[in-house]
């Protein structure tokens, strides 16, 4: 999937404990490896027992964090943050962690997700006096943190008991990191443990730059514990039918990470092979477009026997452009990113394997590329269903409007990108390859959300959410 | 007063309501007027009735905003602030105005002034259950109003009930900008009338640039709203013993404001006239350290007879100069922003006048810089008392270990400085000059506060307060 | 004068040799006290005998300085410069000093003034090969100096014999620094002593900070080099009739500095005290357009008796405003930079006394802001003749179609700005003051110029100038 | 090849003329194609047959260009420069294109390459008088164009005529935009044709994206005009021996390249083809270090029969890291790039293909992540010979004492990295993929250079040109 076509992920998290370590460091480099899932701001809170101390900035984790700043987060506890922001621009008061003080000492939070009953919590803070300064979901969650009895464990359980949606959520407080994964599992959290400590993230590829092994994914409604002692690992609200996002599995979760207990990258293999079965096609060679579509291309080259080949090269220089596309440049937009390799592709057919499709707005130029690079057939082959329902999740997929399975049937879309065929794996298949029939949370196929609340009443409330965004804005 | 031995203000704020109009740009130009008040940082935040918006950041006045950025601050209501802080580097995070959603639709404060139970507020909020974010006093007000319950003006009128200390208060609400004054009238506030509305300004100086007229100073304890009806004035909690800053009329506020009732440049002149009664020296020229000690210079030589003349150029370019003192420069240092004209000088007998010393490390290099300029004799005349004691209502006068006066004898000061003679204005003296007998705060040439609170109780919570700064540090 | 009616400084030039010191923080002061002759970039080079250093910037002396980048300025010999643009935005390719390889090692060159004969010279270098990169005078004359033979002594020669114009100018070889001032004498510059080495400036003022004093100022036409043996001054080409520029002395520099073996401060009293002699008038105070105006207005009021008197406060916040002025604005835009104290003011016949007029668009707003304080009478004194011509020689006066009194005559003058009476002070007024009957340049007063080019001509080489400057624009 | 062990290319250029058209966006799109061959700085010059317009600036080129900016350089004739700078910090000073005014227009120049007697013209240039501004081959060159006489062709052949090394130019006049290639034809230049004009670029990557097509390779010795006539290619030195760089084939240049007659991507997978036939290894799996030794791994597949597997993730967020690293970061340094993928590698014997080896310092730790997930053995195989000698000719290799094929045996190396077996490809094996027996440059395999200057001398030359870096430093 093409970065113009693709969903966004909605934040990164972490959090380790390593008595007796500076832990700035191996938190700046889980959050470098956990760069994938927010480009836009980030941030590191830490505490020494006493004292918090933090630095977030805009921008990537590399351009935010230097030497000297890292050197003034002391400390062995901490929680790390990258966000990306799914409305308008960046703001700096949006950057995560937020960090309070409480009178149980400094309380810092860093959260991936969305909530659905934001608008319900919101009023209930506000009636309870509590002013708020954001429109976020994670100023909600912390601010019912921070006003609620008892200790830092009871204080999350009361939490969990009214807070509906997705959150995966590193917590500091003063003596320990907490780990929570909402009831549903929507958003994936994951243990691990270095040599004198242990780790929290939101992907375990964020432990093997630190030098930690996972110990194992945090199941729905868990919260965990990590302080001097060690790790507790404990139950913070009954577990609901479990609804971890495919989205994850297809797309959004780097391949080196492990996710329900399997790596993404074989995971996302088996989907393309799934795939060849169910969309088998007579062809002279497998392309995929690079680089999330090819493990998914791999894996329809394994099963199908057809020769898997390199045709579109993809340029890595990232930096947003900020020129305008004219009439000129939009036919030559999508070469600014892929270049084909003409030799590979000369009079042959091409089964052409993406992992997704979400505007449909890439694969047309694409396929144009490759026929004019000499390809005499060209076969799309997509790792997942029709996206035709938005998220509230916390995924930006786009408004339904934007959405082109939402718009056109399968055969409308074929005939819009000018492909010889067009085939997605069915909601089925992609269960099958996942090796689940109910564990997933599939609303983005299929309109079947975890959650009873209507879709339009949400659209609704996000609606109102953006407006009162413009109340509190700012620098 | 030299700025490098100046007491650094804290704070200007403004507020105005002018219905039909977008008043970005007159917020824009009072605090223009405002800037000697505070120049690290600046604020306006705006409300159209419905939506508040908010734009602030670190600089002048005139490097935070510019006309994109002032298009985006709709409304009639709107508040500002130009901030020093007293404290460390910079922050983003405690610039005002500070702005929070509530139940009755956005709240904004700008403050000037400093509480001295802000440690027994703090724990009375964090044990309420509010997680707090910065170690401002301004922070604790803006929650203080945003959990009490009931009107705005009953809500201010709470908060008056238990907040002690400094503060001049502008208020920004969805329907009305509100002004509040201390009871103990520590910090100025003024109301002023335009064409259609009303403006609330720390000085009346704020008013010129924007066609308004002074209506009348807001007395201790009061509080003024004003809004689409016009203006009303309540008393919010009774006035106290009046204790208005000396230091306002001798050096802060601007010459062209009035305070108590007089032009400040009119008073100044006055505490100059006085000087010259109380302390007379045979002598040629009456020469002011520029900017800030020429009316004071002027009244003492209309009342003494003897020509006022310019002695001393003053430098004009701000910036901070981040070049070291080297043994080399510390001894041309106060050159680079004084330069004598030695024509004026030459074989004169010189009285050398300045409204106030604080660390006195700059009056000895300038008279050094006058004798080597051909002055014969320099009879240093303070248009002050000697600063004995440190002030803990919003001014930053430096520790009591560095006041020179808490340290020496005016005898021991005249031989620190190689002056011929030296003499201060005395608290008698001033007052006299100031037309009133007890109406102001003199704690920091007397050690009396206004409050019984031990001056070493409050040194020590002072110190807890940075110590906690460093807590939720941070950018 | 007030800034927005004010002609621009083209630049400010210095130049040190102290055999043993590393002169980057002396340079450092020097240019400080330079800064009004230019804001807009800063430069210094130095050099150790072997190796040259540089480092330039756009802002202020005090903005492109820091203790890190001084640091790396190695050497006992320096040259500095701070900029003014005379056109469009600023630029910094054309920030100086200039510096080249050549054979005989490196070659820097700061220079304050502007040649007339700048196309003539363009044309002779681009015929013999020379590319150049900027469309700047001083870019020529380093090519000149780069492009001759012989000494630097024998270059500087060849070079002053072919340029034309005004130009003073520091210039930095691997021995030694070395001084130029063109031989009309246009634009300032005098040689100081250290303890322990020499300087250069464009003023004296720049002494006082780095601990030099006068040893006497460089006459027209003459060479100083100063270098590990001492100083030594030559005549480089011969003397032309003495043509110094009259607005050093009025407005651009700075009191405190040494011209024409006088101090400026007490110039300025002298055409005051010739003004009021001049042009008397029955009045009770005399008040001065502050700041520069004011050793004028102090000398009007010592030679006419009248009392004089602080009736306008100047806001010395410097930070250019980025507002347009709306009409709300313009109304009070000279209130934001002036404040009237009308106690002074009130029933009082007031002479305002500024140095000049220039565009006149600021006397106007000033005349009406103390009427509106209650003065009954304004009349304006200008302690100079009426600005008619524009200035080829380094001065932006703006373009003669801005300058007022070329438009319209003194009465008609007076009724724009709505005085009561207005006079100016003659040219035979100002030379009497000024000592001089026949040593100065008054172009801009009387169109007579130091050099036979006729005004038209010259006016259209400029454009043609600017238009090149399009050809290699750039960042 | 992993980017910390990778020599740096030096600069790519590009040159367009379309009669009629703005050539801004083109050459913006085409430099962002060109952005691997320099990602420190770039710049456009255009020009509109009268006037010239410049841009550049430190960054990428998504960084340095935005539509306001492009929106000014006007004109039908453009050229665009990327550079990557080989030492010390970026410099502003040395971002190309240069750009000067000559006698007949203006001249501007994009470089990409390094001159070997540099020295020697430098001297040449300063003994005519030209002062020299930087220490780069660039400047030189744009000062041989300036200073020659005759037209633009002539001067062209007499630069040269006299320039020895290393220059693929493109050449900005008022009228015309030339292509020049080195006689040994030692950087790459191609001519591209668009609907209605010619382009000019380092690699035919840049076409694609601004719709144009490769007319043909520039050879050796040639010039190329472009203009409103179309475009002429001529002859402007005999050609030498030609010595293309075998590194641009290896590793530079972009994969959708034709480089010499045939896609660098086959090129690539015919090195790893022969790679095979020359080392071959019983294994399990061939594994790629990505992305650069792709191509090459899949021809060592191919021609083995030995299945490729992706093994290896890598991280594509650029962004310096500024963190130092620690010897705990040491240890995981190459973990932050590259991530296992362990279900791939569990109990496989691997072939790790690499295109080359520079320092050598992270084929040892990818060598152990592989291990460490699972692999039984590790069998590296390297697409190009030992990298022995330093490269004189625009590459920056690193010194010859960083080189660890200079200083270890093959099997010293293998050890050192701690792989099972390690191969290299012969350079009679490289000569035989790339289908040329001598007309490639192998310096730095060989130590043969294509010119007669003995290696010490020319290093001697360079720490010269550094230090004299040094003289003229500045920001």
């Amino acid at each position: 999937m093409h970065q113009f076509d693709s969903p966004n992920e909605a934040c990164g998290a972490f959090g380790i404990c390593v008595p007796g370590l500076d832990i700035a460091q191996p938190t700046y480099s889980a959050m470098y490896a956990l760069q994938h899932r927010g480009q836009e701001a980030a941030g590191i809170a830490t505490c020494d027992g006493k004292t918090a101390y933090i630095h977030k900035g805009l921008g990537l984790v590399s351009q935010v964090f230097n030497e000297d700043n890292l050197s003034h987060l002391h400390g062995h506890l901490g929680i790390g943050h990258t966000r990306y922001s799914t409305t308008g621009s960046p703001r700096l008061s949006n950057t995560q962690p937020y960090i309070l003080e409480t009178l149980d000492g400094p309380l810092a939070i860093a959260h991936n997700g969305n909530l659905i009953n934001a608008p319900q919590l919101r009023r209930k803070l506000l009636e309870g006096g509590v002013g708020l300064s954001t429109s976020t979901d994670s100023e909600l969650i912390i601010h019912l943190l921070a006003s609620a009895r008892g200790s830092w464990l009871q204080r999350i359980r009361q939490m969990m008991a009214i807070a509906e949606g997705a959150y995966a959520l590193t917590i500091l407080t003063r003596d320990a990191i907490y780990g929570v994964r909402d009831p549903w599992g929507l958003r994936p959290l994951v243990l691990g443990e270095l040599e004198n400590g242990y780790a929290i993230a939101s992907e375990s590829c964020a432990f093997a730059p630190i030098g930690a092994r996972v110990v194992r994914e945090i199941e729905p409604g868990e919260i965990v514990r990590i302080d001097q002692e060690g790790h507790k690992i404990v139950q913070g609200a009954p577990a609901e039918q479990a609804a971890f996002c495919t989205f994850e599995q297809i797309y959004f979760a780097r391949p080196d990470s492990i996710l329900n207990g399997r790596l993404v990258h074989q995971a996302r293999q088996a989907l393309g092979r799934q795939l060849a079965r169910d969309a088998p096609i007579e062809a002279d060679i497998v392309v995929s477009v690079p680089d999330s579509g090819t493990p998914h291309a791999i894996g329809y080259a394994q099963e199908s026997g057809i020769e898997y080949s390199e045709g579109l090269i993809k340029s890595h220089y990232i930096g947003r452009t900020f020129i305008q596309p004219t009439d000129r440049q939009r036919k030559f937009g999508v070469a600014m990113k892929f270049n084909p390799l003409p030799d590979n592709l000369r009079g042959q057919r091409v089964v052409l394997v993406d992992d997704s499709i979400v505007r449909g707005n890439t694969c047309g130029p694409l396929v144009q590329l490759l026929r004019d690079a000499g390809a005499t057939e060209i076969h799309m082959r997509v790792a997942c269903p029709p996206i035709r329902f938005p998220c509230f999740m916390g995924i930006d997929m786009a408004n339904q409007s934007e959405l082109i399975a939402a718009q056109k049937s399968v055969e409308e879309i074929r005939d819009h990108i000018c492909a010889d065929s067009l085939a997605y794996l069915s909601v089925d298949g992609m269960m099958n390859a996942l090796r689940s029939e109910n564990g997933y949370c599939n609303a983005c196929f299929t309109g079947q959300y975890p959650f009873e609340t209507p879709v339009l009443e949400l659209e609704l409330e996000l609606k109102e959410k953006e407006k009162f965004a413009g109340v509190l804005g700012g620098s």
